[in-house]
């Protein structure tokens, strides 16, 4: 049985584990994430990838990190919600750890972690969306992880679908992840509650409208309520829109939605399948792809770094 | 020498070539197309083959077309312009002309001639926008030509750029090639000399609003005509804004522009750059891929054909 | 009692009737439009006037018509979709029948009707909203009939809606009745059709989506069907945000919705409330407008131009 | 002579001023506003009203304030930079003063002032829009000032130009005054200066991005920067293209630009003017109204309160 160790950096947590070649994990282990400071966060992974080594006999670590790396895998280039700037993460790691290091971009991770072990193990063009605050993608294509020319493919959520549209954090206009993502949905929900609309909401929030948040509309629609429902509905064709953009381009055969919004089940996936087949060009001149929920979780980065590092 | 038979088919004109294997045509033949009879089609294509077959030796016969084509590169699924429906167009060429026979879409088989012996000779990512009477588009992919999970990737035309846009003759609001197309350059020319605004467009056209065509739009501002210049700039500014969502999703390392529009040169192209940088996620903390033109011409397609059929 | 002869000319018929002090039509006839012939037109407006007072005593004579009209109330300027352009229908009018004619855009003179003696009955300030084939508008304003500087205000179906939207028979982009008017309605449910999303639609209509019209979509919502009740909502948004967008610019007291489509009833007013609501500025901070159907039907026109043509 | 008192409350000033009846201003008094506390506005106008009266006989004061006003001129309902919520500012200050007291919207104000004294005396339906932080309006429909049915009329910044577009401060997406304002002119600098490509614009603000602000941007425009030039332009035919929308609905004789983005003057004015063109509907069957620069500068708004509070 061949063992890997894959880690996932974010911006609030770094989780890592070990993983065997069925995808399983044997092993995790999870600390917050001192996202400021680049020295820490590569002594906190040194520290969870030398702890979980005593136990467990692995030579290849592979990290998802949240930020553009360079096409050699080996360099964080740029990253929004860390403060990495051009650094070599790959070689600060093997010094520290002694183990060979792969660095990948945590949404590519994610992607080949479901297309190897999760809701794209049966086809070979797989298209992940992780739906959280903001909206990332990961891509295999002809089996293949792609990463673009420079590393840094798959920032579906920056595609722009409304010309003079919503500001986005990455200075343009009308960003897919403006109208897709949780930030959006809670967004929609607030604005819903300031005007009045969702008292039901509201009072869920005790009151606040500051108070409401994603998990808090997604139980909302679960128990009937109709303005949840309704909100979930818009992000879900908005979503289901973008990924008839995205199949005119790309052609996959599965696009798997992930992130925390997926826990909304078909009250995200129903409106999407409908705003897909409501744009998609060519319907009923060919086959069409398959939107599922992603079955790994919050694992799935950690479960994809960890193969790649090991192939 | 390894020689063989390349032909683009289009919905006015059936194009064939001899192509050696440093992508120079020895021969070309053309007939106009006969796009409502699927008989004659292959009829016209064994033609062309047959001919060329007599004064060179090949073995292999690549053909674009411009339609849906299967993974297996045999069938046509489906073709807007042309009769086919599900006609298996390789086995119909390979019993007419004993040759072995791979079909392609049109737009991927130049894609392919211009990364091979083209404006993307020289890096392995790549996407071919070719700017006709419709967008269409071809992508080279960690140097291999991508065509999706159902062969039917790269119809870059259909992305929604506008909800609720102008309405396209695949029946979506918005797509792409309303608004970066050849026609959406008529369609803006008319409605500025419709409107009074463009007189000396009228002036070339004869007084006849009907009569303005890009050909002449791209003459106009040739000459200095600042209606034209501005209407090519307004056109090049939706392509770039184009693809600078397009390397969100792809980050291509060379986007090369051809099709008919194409010839307006830097008066398209150099909006275009202007249109992707204003649109570009993360510019400044990633490397920036080149716009150029496509160096081929219409031949872009039989070259790559044939290349691709021999290999 | 004090009647006078109201007249509507349409692009396919004219309604003539006299109609007493209190809006009660007592005697009304019809024709066929001769449109593309001016002096037919003519012609047939006086045969009908002269009709009906061989059995009426009145002085005056008022017609709505649909085009732009002088200031004066006395010139059609240019109609869409009637032979007139620089016509002086008053003094043909006059000359032909030796009453008392004023001119007035057929919307604004059913504006003025239902502000009168219809929906618009109680309050000063009255928007009146169209929706038939186009969306057309009329205004009254501090209790007075608003016809703008030029005697062309209140066309309200070609205020933008959509930056690069959909083409409009006016040469623009984007206008409001390209997605609130009925011809938006059946587009929408062809498309439906088309798409195989729609199969009750299009059984009703004989298998044939170019049968598919407004009244069909209508009397399929009434009983239940669920696309059609969609489509009319999609509708009702898109009029209802329209609304909102009036209503930041006129703050009336009451809209009311006419014109074919206002048949439909609470299925599309009830989302056109909503759709109002959800992009109303400043909304708990003022008094909210009622949204309600027009009362006077298809007769509105020539009620409202019988007493502007009185007074 | 008659004399009246004008006094305008906005957020940052209060100016205060005696006007006679050919509109000029014979004194004027200003201090900063206390615009978080109702009862020092209150007695800080009052100050100015009754110092004024000292050396002028008035019995009329006109207050403009920016807020939504009732309909009897006498109570602020709400005021979104200011402290007022259904305060009867009217019965307040006439307490105070003694004198006759009339309340407007401040912008209303403002172009009564124009539409008598400035650039709307010669016509009888105006528009006055003002471009300062917001875009703010004021209509003259008829020769009589329209304040609307509940007194909220001409709040043309919140037209909706961009479905799905830019959240503004109103709680809405895609407000006029996000594309169209001194806001939008900075945002859009500031954003150009970020990406690189405003190195100019960047050098006259000393190299910090957060200090470009708008008259920085038209002084640079008038020295010929071009990237300040195609600011001042993409602004110009976002108001053009407004006010062509709001021509479709208001047929209006002139439209005055106030506000101090209009210190661009033809800057702003010609993009301006093209914009409306290309989007005029009916261009070509109608006069075609004037777009002009306002003229009585920051005071329109306290001579048209002093005006309408005489009348």
């Amino acid at each position: 049985m061949s063992l890997a160790c894959g880690v996932d950096v974010g911006g609030t947590k770094i989780l890592a584990g070990v993983v065997d070649d069925e995808g399983t994990i044997v092993e995790e282990a999870r600390v917050e994430s001192p996202a400021t400071d680049v020295d820490a966060i590569t002594t906190a992974v040194a520290g969870l990838v030398d702890d979980l080594a005593k136990r467990h006999d692995f030579a290849h670590v592979g990290v998802g990190a949240a930020g553009y790396i360079d096409k050699a895998r080996s360099t964080v280039l740029f990253a929004p919600n860390i403060a990495w700037r051009d650094v070599d993460l790959r070689a600060h790691l093997e010094d520290r750890t002694g183990k060979a290091v792969v660095i990948e971009n945590d949404a590519n991770a994610a992607a080949w972690g479901e297309f190897t072990y999760g809701a794209g193990a049966d086809i070979d063009d797989f298209l992940l969306i992780t739906v959280g605050t903001g909206v990332g993608g990961g891509l295999v294509l002809d089996g293949a992880l792609y990463r673009g020319a420079f590393g840094i493919g798959a920032e579906i959520g920056h595609m722009r679908v409304v010309p003079g549209g919503i500001l986005c954090g990455c200075g343009n206009l009308g960003c897919f992840e403006m109208y897709a993502s949780g930030n959006a949905l809670v967004r929609m929900a607030r604005e819903a509650a300031e005007a009045g609309r969702a008292d039901d909401l509201l009072k869920r929030a005790g009151g606040s409208v500051e108070s409401i948040n994603g998990p808090l509309v997604t139980a909302a629609a679960r128990e009937g309520d109709s303005v949840a429902i309704a909100l979930l509905g818009e992000l879900g064709r908005w979503l289901g829109e973008g990924i008839a953009s995205l199949t005119a381009v790309l052609d996959p055969a599965t696009v798997a939605i992930g992130g925390g919004v997926s826990e909304a089940d078909e009250l995200l996936l129903e409106p999407a399948r409908e705003g897909f087949l409501s744009q998609l060009t060519g319907r009923g001149h060919r086959p069409e792809l398959v939107i599922r929920k992603a079955t790994l979780g919050d694992r799935a980065g950690l479960i994809g770094a960890a193969d790649l590092a090991r192939r």
